[in-house]
């Protein structure tokens, strides 16, 4: 591991996030919330400790495979603790774990809030709470098409090919040609909601947040009822659909921007997406009919499309409270937050590319017990399926499982009652925002207790991370150093010293 | 496949199990309790029936690799069927799904019942309901060890090379040698708890039975209250013993009987066993001591003992009412519930070893993430586990969520709530017998719309026939016939008409 360049270029990252930290200034000014000084200060202290990383430690020209893992990690939790300041040191938020749960569910694009009421906060700081989902949406994208792949994290290997951008080994410029095109796709899709929900009547502040928070599956709104607040069935239906295209990779919304439309169809992914979506909304629609729940079919089946593709795409927006719909219904919505959106895309969850290659799989081990002389290839597409990529898979499923028991565990052990803390699980892990119950749809996360919070902030981490970028953090066998000169005053010492500084030994702590 | 001789094969264990129903009867003499007459015609009917089916289907001398799934789904769910015709011809259990789910609960050795008060039910009908688990449990043994070994289900290849007895290629001889040797030791077994309980002032006929259901891991008492019927401390310590000893495969048992007791702790999943039940105890008992739930700390260990090696073991007495304890509690001992007895008992759930492997797994997939140059294998005590097995057990996770999932959805969907329909498919596809809430330890399940029973009948035997060798059967594929004489009267006429039969295609309807 190279500490030092991984350090270093945190530093670098908490200092562009400094940079951001000053964009909530002309709202601020603009609604007169007197916040200026507060992003003003945040932003100084982001400088200070980016600057300080950037100038204690030494860049690495070659950052290579294993010192992946540690940059995303650190990146997420550096960006999350700089990202809670503005929060607690305006005093809107004025526990710290709280104001660091707020900030960890926005950069990692889950929504769940300790908020019990939203819309009393400056309208600067509502700009920041969506701003970090949107930058946290940018780092999912480039993180799952850029640098998993290379990582070879539970089965991500898969679409290496299949990211846009010439493929070089070395991480560094393969990465940034990766983010520059699939950024721009984002940021044309955010800029085409804002206009359709002005359109329909919003005013631009609401268009701008809500489109950050859709277009990352975050969630976040600026209102306690959500996009409840909004009765629209226009407003429902631009967010339906947006809420939709970022549960799609969006490797594969520039293949269709490129070529034409039916790529998304010829992806099978999509296909499968497609399907598990309108069984669901099938199903949720007719079980609601028959439990009586609503007497108009139009609004149950808006409400029902809203409800389904917010949670199955883990963005966790709400139009209604699916808490009190027949149980049926609680547990298949349940069951697709850990579907999750397709790889590739902001969503979080298990995603849709690996229940597909599951199904596949259990099909073909059926068919190989019952004809064990036959060999049979599972293909992805065009694409044969590798053994080692299966496994990956599969072990993925496992550790999910096992996170989300131990976690849960935890929580009820705090006192948390036996829906609502395996839903917070759930719900945390997945990237979702609302679980069941006490941390419903119409609930907040404040009630919890402080360990609770802090096992969910790692749960949101974990299930964002796609779990092994940091397990494999906890396993003491990564943290063997390389022997590098890693402080900036160091390297003149070992030049000095002995003319070669490549392979000097330097010691940490 | 093959199916006159599979349905001939059948035919024979009916006619095995009509005896069978006939051992009751010196009970029903004793106790004067008038079940004699329909003992008597519930075995006629099981000898019309199986001798029908021996007369009509020719017999095979080598049944084949692939008939192993039908013989064992077939013989479970014929077994069940004649089983049931007792609770239903006596009337005492007057609906026939409810006959059916009570004594698939006994062949499966599941203990789940339909029964709101046991205690009104004959002798000779409580004997047999004990009969039927102590029964299913021999069929647990001979599958586990010697039939799924050999079509390789879910792992359990791993463990051809540890069953006693001459390993040759042919089915039916190496059943019937480690049946041989198994079952005594079973029949040992069953003899000391009887005795043993007999010595604690429990009558014969109670001893008995309940040893039956111990050594089963079944559950079924004869008491409303389960075994907390008792209170005496050293019946309940009997009891704990025997239920943890079931939960061991019994070839390891025999090994230790032929060698020394050593053989146990050599054994790693034996050791993880211990480690997971040992940890178990201690959480709960902890967090029940903070909860106050008891006074006395002697009586808290005793009862979260008994408790803690009940579910794990997937046998379902009790002697507390696990309902009322703390949720960090109850989610536990759900999770208990899952991970199951060791492969080779009688114990249910996903079975320890695969929990083991899958740790073992998880952990060297993080070490190659973090070093991909090294080569690592994973070993079960001095054994190499294959690659091929390691994606069988993994992947036998992931299809067991999943009918978990559908299943649950189904019995929710059917108007069960969202506590009890859940926990009542863990508790019959793990073959627990309770679950929480309405199916909870001091409940049952009558209550249940009968569609709900039928599903968590169709739990109970997957879940007993580790999932694939049911699910094999619903492939089409696996329904290929060979071109083979079939019927009695049909190989008469070939023979005449050709000369040569073993070639001769014979149509099915």
């Amino acid at each position: 591991m190279r500490i030092g360049g991984v350090l270093n270029l945190l530093g670098k990252l908490l200092l562009i996030l400094s940079m951001m930290l000053l964009t909530p200034i002309p709202f601020s000014l603009y609604y007169h919330d007197g916040m200026v000084l507060s992003f003003v200060a945040c932003s100084l202290i982001g400088l200070s400790g980016g600057g300080l990383l950037v100038a204690v430690f030494l860049p690495e020209k070659e950052l290579g495979y294993r010192d992946g893992f540690a940059i995303v990690t650190f990146s997420w939790l550096g960006l999350a603790l700089l990202g809670s300041l503005p929060y607690y040191y305006s005093g809107y938020i004025p526990g710290f774990i709280d104001a660091l749960f707020e900030s960890m569910s926005g950069f990692t694009t889950t929504g769940s809030t300790i908020l019990t009421d939203i819309e009393v906060l400056p309208k600067s700081l509502l700009f920041w709470r969506a701003l970090t989902q949107w930058l946290g949406g940018m780092g999912i994208i480039v993180l799952t098409l850029a640098i998993l792949p290379l990582l070879g994290i539970g089965g991500m290997q898969l679409f290496q090919a299949e990211v846009p951008g010439p493929t070089k080994d070395k991480l560094a410029p393969r990465i940034q040609d990766t983010a520059r095109i699939l950024w721009s796709v984002y940021l044309v899709m955010t800029i085409m909601e804002t206009i359709l929900l002005m359109l329909g009547g919003m005013d631009f502040f609401n268009a701008l947040t809500h489109s950050f928070t859709t277009l990352a599956t975050g969630g976040f709104s600026n209102f306690n009822s959500s996009i409840g607040h909004y009765q629209s069935p226009y407003i429902h239906s631009v967010i339906i659909l947006f809420m939709f295209l970022a549960g799609v990779s969006f490797s594969l919304h520039f293949l269709a921007l490129r070529q034409n439309l039916t790529s998304y169809w010829k992806n099978e992914e999509f296909r499968f997406y497609v399907a598990v979506i309108s069984i669901a909304i099938m199903l949720v629609f007719t079980a609601n009919m028959v439990a009586g729940i609503y007497d108009n079919a139009g609004r149950n089946l808006l409400d029902v499309l809203f409800q389904v593709v917010s949670l199955m795409t883990t963005t966790g927006y709400g139009t209604a409270d699916f808490d009190v719909w027949p149980p049926f219904c609680r547990i298949l919505l349940v069951s697709l937050m850990f579907i999750g959106g397709c790889a590739g895309s902001t969503g979080g969850g298990i995603k849709v590319v690996r229940f597909l290659l599951f199904f596949k799989y259990a099909r073909s081990q059926l068919h190989k017990l019952a004809h064990p002389r036959q060999v049979e290839t599972i293909k992805l597409g065009k694409t044969k399926v590798p053994q080692d990529v299966m496994i990956a898979i599969l072990s993925f499923f496992a550790i999910y499982l096992a996170v989300f028991l131990v976690a849960s565990l935890i929580v009820t052990a705090l006192g948390v009652d036996i829906i609502t803390g395996p839903s917070a699980v759930i719900a945390t892990l997945n990237n979702i925002g609302p679980g069941l119950a006490l941390v419903g749809p119409t609930q907040n996360f404040s009630h919890l207790p402080d360990l609770a919070k802090l096992v969910l902030i790692f749960c949101m981490l974990a299930g964002r991370l796609e779990l092994y970028t940091v397990a494999i953090l906890l396993t003491p066998s990564y943290w063997h150093l390389t022997r590098r000169p890693m402080l900036r005053w160091r390297k003149k010492n070992v030049i000095k010293e002995t003319g070669a500084p490549v392979n000097k030994n330097v010691a940490i702590q």
